[in-house]
């Protein structure tokens, strides 16, 4: 993850919630799930600071999509009791793909957590709908996977 | 968000507590979500003082009253796994209306926060069974749409 | 501790900001340390809602002025170590003198904790210089006296 | 506060940190404390996710640069035992002045928080020495004043 990336998946996120007339919060997290940059749209909710760095968060933790967190939360669940205030296991979290080999360019710059063959880093987007959510935040993930 | 106001708000949640039989705490928070009036009537509940604000801060993060997130959060919900310690998902938040034109009388002492057309604040009560709590926080904002 | 006399204490301690030139937040708890009426005067900063409670919790936590328990809380101090989120350990935080005896009055309503003869609540005053803050909780606490 | 001016602002300090041989996180909030941009310096510290958020909101909560709370929080200091989880109380945290009249320009999305004659948010550095981090929220902030 690098910062120049990580602001134009912000961006990326931020026009997407512009087609979909949603106001959003937008953050990437690098590969030990700590903030490398957040976005606030004008007249987006203050939840969003809470709840899109606990989705990027929880999507890099788990190594999956928050969508696919939520079904596993459920009570009966295998990860029934998960749901808290660490992690956010609903959708709007999206991990970002496994680092290619050293010397393909995005290893520049790499942060905390980073091995090729692992998740690099996520996305977690908050203020929409769910749906709006997800696909702000998989327009964003589009970005690293063609980087 | 003015303190006047807010000690009005609270006034109405208590009168209309009494009405119902009830006995509850109120607080009124600002844009920030940050408390701006709280009252606990004798002999209510000592959870009162975490669980209004708690309302409150809800109510106005998400810009709906938190009765609406209640089904939201369940199993299966779309938003399930959001309560927690931040958030208070059951009726009792009721968010502020927007804010009207510069002008109108209700920006004089604003507190932090508020921009018109944009939630403004939101009130929350505890004590009472959820009926009660909701008709005693519709009481306080009744005043806030009134005003 | 009844919320009457508790609004009136804080309306007290407002009063007093007015002459101080200060805007202040004023916290009334009882002798469980739980928030019993809050107020915010406008314009006042956004972290009285954090300290103001913090205070008064600390006052009646531990039976003394928070003012006094600065000295305490210093490297090699008997307390050091204390001061922290939980405890807010400078001026500002005023216990509120012992019951009397059943049926002189303020027995009516009392709320979680308070037995004769200990200390039956606090008040908590953020937002201006600790001095003025002090000022603000003591002409509250002065209500209590001679109620 | 808007987003465009906070991202801005974020960049006006990531210059500086260039300028300073020092890697930062910087953090602009508005005036509930809440984040509206974040951003982080390829190979700064993990920690700055936490201090920068923090000190900005410190500086918003106080209304004060978080470098004139460093005294104030030492031993024996007016303010001992502040410093904790929630406050960051040394160097790096710089609050927005006062917003200016409706209709200067700056009032355009604004967010949570901004009214006239009131601090209207914050800028937090953290990942370089002290003045260091100092002089990336300054540079941050001028842009601010000069907006």
């Amino acid at each position: 993850m690098n910062l120049e990336l990580a602001l134009r998946m912000c961006e990326a996120a931020v026009r997407q919630a512009g087609r979909e007339g949603a106001l959003i919060s937008v953050a990437v997290v690098d590969a030990g799930g700590h903030l490398v940059a957040f976005q606030r749209m004008d007249g987006a909710r203050i939840t969003g600071p809470v709840l899109a760095p606990g989705k990027a968060y929880t999507a890099v933790a788990h190594r999956m999509p928050t969508a696919d967190l939520a079904p596993l939360v459920l009570p009966g669940g295998e990860l029934y009791g998960l749901a808290g205030d660490r992690y956010v296991c609903f959708g709007g979290g999206v991990p970002l793909g496994e680092l290619g080999e050293p010397g393909d360019g995005r290893g520049t710059g790499e942060m905390a957590g980073a091995v090729a063959g692992e998740v690099a880093g996520a996305v977690g987007v908050s203020g929409g709908t769910v749906s709006q959510d997800v696909a702000c935040a998989e327009a964003a993930a589009a970005l690293w996977e063609g980087a």
